[in-house]
């Protein structure tokens, strides 16, 4: 099977899923006993942070994801049952974020639950990525074959942002906005970090779209 | 006509319907007189069953669409307005997901009609899909005709997942919860079941994209 | 510039007002004051008949969008905000839904209004399409130029739809329910009209795209 | 890097967040205390009058990125992530629209502070496009590099948005209203305004699709 479809439905599950986190923003209107808009404003900071680190993450699982099934040649049914596995979690990451956002400040066990329950989310999406990854490299799946290296780097990776996700549900339970503010740092760090997850092909063109073969 | 923007539009329905899923999700925030978190996310269980069951089925029938689409050789009015039935019943599910969870564990006649309402919202997607497939065999749309063999294959799996969702219907009104149980164990059965839903196309391309007929 | 963006964004626009149709379906969850769910649904019946009022609107007018674009050749800026015009007033429909379904019952000026909005709101969106088929025929955007039987077929099709919701437009302030169910005739009568919007360009494939000139 | 998926996650972003702005116009429904519906809508105008102001320049951005993407022959990681900050403040004009449009009659400093907020997701959209072309510029990712006068052109363009939009931030202290018509009249004058984003390619095709030259 072909990717393209694969592809248009995840593109459209992040759009939607990315988008919908701005909804949890909403402040009510002016009232009588409402305070300043300001004041408002200031109070609902978890919100705000929350948002610019969960889109943040999804943007970068979108990127990743886009660099990853660019170098697959074909799907099978599986790849396509764990890619709705990945797309579960993504799609789950605004009812985590308006959690933490509305627990963030509680400052007792609700705070730490959700803040667990916003790591685990983002620990799920990353072993499913790191599932999808596998199936298609044992599957033969890549236009291009990793090098034992890249398949090192890649490991590396992945388990640089399973570790931060796992030391995030350990640190919910010792400081709610600590764990907000490492989820923000591992979306940092892979904004930055510059190791490839496929291949990079000559060009700018995907290899194979004209019948080469990876050796031409 | 082809075949793109049928898809296009069908994926983007697909992906905004499995997202709103999520909405659902939402528990309010702390309060004065809330339940600890751990509380309330206990005492929501039904929305998380229904969202699991939920996104599952969608991401099925997604799979199972994606599937026949990419055997179609073109399409034609009749054919789309299938598809916008189909999709109708895909908009529903939100909705039919929101009410089951909402009145599960009424544990009375409110719960068995809820449960009914969400099955009947499966087994109209089902029929719709069904219909959808006989229209591009009957008007022979499809890039490479079914064997005999196939056509009853097709005919088992539809079969079996119109008379899991009567089946719901039923079972519904003698409990609710294991109405949405056997719904989750359809969806399961789906997952591992591996008869194709078009014939296996050689080499992960579309058959006809270069202009070869079926039989070259 | 080419038309695949221009899809592609309808396309998105198209699915996600369709989509968000349904949030407006939802009725509360359970309480102690609140009636059986039967009942609930039944006065709740406005909600579902313009809900499926308006699926089928919004799923014809992107059948004919469909129809219309695949015969553009090429699109210019003008081309794209006549484009965007009709997307304002899809955009507007799931409002222009839930007002009437909320209003439909009230007996009124209130309903007669809601019913007009409604009303004007799918004229806006007929005009739009009109706007944009004739900037297309004008340029001479078209792939294959439409004879002269087939714009009076395009202007009779057109002119129905746009008596229709004028006609709803004043039939609102006799009755807004009896509206309604005008716009639901307008979308039956489309769903089996057969005249085509464009030219049938043979082989199921888009002429020109392999060069050969409408001619050829 | 391809385009494609920078432009179908893109295009799922737009056509979700203009989608979504109409979610908040939805009014109440009848009550014993509501007033006629007619009032209501009346006393809505700033959410109308917001929602027309952000369609329009969501519309008009979209027109800009079409232009600027397609005159892209590739892409790499940073143009990625501008993109993302582009669509960062995409999706957060919902959220500024129903703050301004709740805060616009309060006559005080809240409406001031909301008709800012505004003013500046817009000066930060219009920031990340501007960013996101000079990048494109700089690594030459353009298939048609622009003249010395399309580069001024440019310049130009992207600076009347950006001091419009700082002007509107100004003007928000002193007329909340005001600087909304400003941005409405931003959004004008980008529909009417002619000068290319992007070179124009010959015959309303891609240069470079079927491997061209720039220079040939």
């Amino acid at each position: 099977m072909e990717t393209g479809r694969l592809e248009a439905f995840s593109d459209g599950v992040f759009a939607v899923a990315i988008t919908l986190l701005a909804l949890d923003l909403a402040i009510g209107g002016p009232g009588p006993h409402q305070p300043a808009l300001a004041t408002k404003l200031h109070d609902h900071w978890p919100s705000f942070a929350a948002y610019a680190v969960s889109f943040a993450t999804i943007g970068i699982i979108w990127v990743n994801h886009h660099a990853l099934v660019r170098n697959f040649a074909k799907t099978d049914r599986p790849l396509l049952f764990l890619n709705l596995l990945l797309l579960f979690f993504v799609v789950s990451i605004p009812f985590a974020t308006s959690t933490i956002a509305a627990y963030l400040l509680a400052g007792n066990a609700d705070a730490s639950l959700a803040a667990a329950i916003y790591q685990g989310v983002f620990e799920g999406m990353s072993i499913s990525f790191t599932l999808l990854f596998w199936w298609a490299i044992r599957r033969e799946h890549l236009r291009v074959a990793l090098t034992a290296q890249q398949g090192r780097q890649a490991t590396i990776r992945f388990g640089i942002g399973q570790l931060g996700y796992i030391a995030g549900i350990g640190l919910a339970f010792v400081s709610a906005p600590a764990s907000l503010a490492l989820s923000g740092l591992v979306a940092v760090c892979y904004i930055f970090e510059r190791t490839p997850a496929a291949p990079q092909l000559p060009g700018g063109q995907r290899q194979g779209d004209h019948g080469e073969h990876p050796g031409a």
